[in-house]
């Protein structure tokens, strides 16, 4: 067996985009050629956009605590506020570093509710994560599939910090069409020992993967990896969620 | 501007190895011929054998803290004191989960202190870190850049658990010849926004990167990333490192 390979790359051409958008729609104008194999990572802000989660600071009556932690922390009080509304837990509150570690109603925990200002047009509108990620993955996935007559995996990426590493990494938000974790336990490496601790959270290493093609400037939003033996699955996110009884950092 | 693109291949070919070994020496064997550009990631287990940073079982007198919390959570009292030796630092014991997350002198916070009993040859051994994995990778990429005729930065793998989310990627532990960041901070993205917490930690995606193609149970050691825009510096895994300040989860 030749050792494993594979290609990641950029693909250009993708619109500016609108609430509104069909995302799949919009990328199947774009006529790029889909392979079997292929997996397509699409970036999570064009999702949101596409799906209007944006929101108008105008329209945000920010809270006492959204007030208080904005004016020691100078932030904008209405940004807290809207991430304060997009969580459902409260894991960290850093004044210090205008920073809200919080856990969303995907069970994602990540730093102020995944709501970016950047890269949406217009002053002083916040872009929320999709609603449902799986599901936003899913949808590109079918109408994807069924114009290339095979299944293309899906993964919407964000990037997030991680506690004890410096700098932000790409991470699957949405998956669709593949299994997002390998599942090692139980099986024996190539010295006869069991494989402890063994889950490979491969649809975040694809997502890694897309980043490096994405790039965070030029903001290209649509990857494709091609040549990864990925397992075909329904697929979920919520196979990249802990268990709460392994949460130790609640 | 064409849309980026990258090539990930593993190289077939690197032998079992042993303690001594020199590991640009034995990957210069296999012949490959790098190209301009090329970044080359090696997993961590075949330089920490080289390096001998094994430790046999039976050399190793357990304290009381590692006979208790073997005792608790199920595990090998001499595995628990490795782990110890090798910490600088606790940061939680977790006896249902057989579980201790420490910080190394590295630096590096992560589950075990990153003793490993998988994939080393005979039984009761222990895999350590390399003692100084910045100098490991520089080591390795200046013999192979020498030979090369041109720079291969080279990063050392290692697959870490992260809080908040299941399964393990792969990080880079030692980095030399590339930047391990890039800082975006300061800079604008196209919809004219400054950039807010934008550091990517482009040696971890990488690192990710090559485990698609490293695989966990077909070990294979080495890998390259072709086509990737690094950035040319010494290179250095502390820039992956969290500061203090910025430690929320100590």
């Amino acid at each position: 067996m030749s050792a494993p390979s594979l290609q990641v790359f950029a693909l250009d051409g993708y619109p500016e985009g609108q609430p509104g958008d069909d995302v799949a729609a919009l990328i199947l104008q774009i006529g790029f050629e889909f392979a079997p194999g292929d997996i397509l990572v699409v970036t999570q802000k064009i999702v949101s956009k596409a799906e209007g989660r944006l929101v108008d600071f105008r329209d945000i009556e920010p809270s006492d605590l959204a007030i208080r932690f904005a004016a020691v922390s100078g932030k904008d009080p209405r940004h807290i506020e809207v991430v304060l509304r997009e969580s459902v837990r409260i894991v960290r509150m850093v004044p210090a570093l205008g920073l809200i570690i919080s856990e969303t109603r995907h069970g994602f925990v990540c730093a102020n509710a995944g709501v970016d200002l950047s890269n949406v047009r217009g002053y002083e509108v916040a872009c929320l994560l999709p609603l449902d990620s799986d599901a936003s993955a899913r949808q590109i996935h079918e109408l994807i599939s069924a114009k290339a007559g095979f299944s293309v995996p899906v993964i919407i990426s964000d990037s997030f910090g991680r506690p004890w590493r410096n700098g932000i990494v790409n991470v699957a938000i949405g998956v669709a069409g593949m299994n997002a974790i390998i599942d090692y336990r139980g099986q024996t490496d190539s010295h006869g020992y069991e494989m402890h601790a063994s889950i490979m959270a491969v649809a975040d290493e694809l997502a890694c993967a897309a980043e490096l093609v994405m790039g965070k400037i030029d903001a290209r939003p649509l990857a494709v990896v091609r040549g990864y033996q990925y397992q075909p699955a329904t697929g979920t996110m919520r196979d990249l969620l802990l268990p709460p009884e392994r949460d130790l950092f609640k």
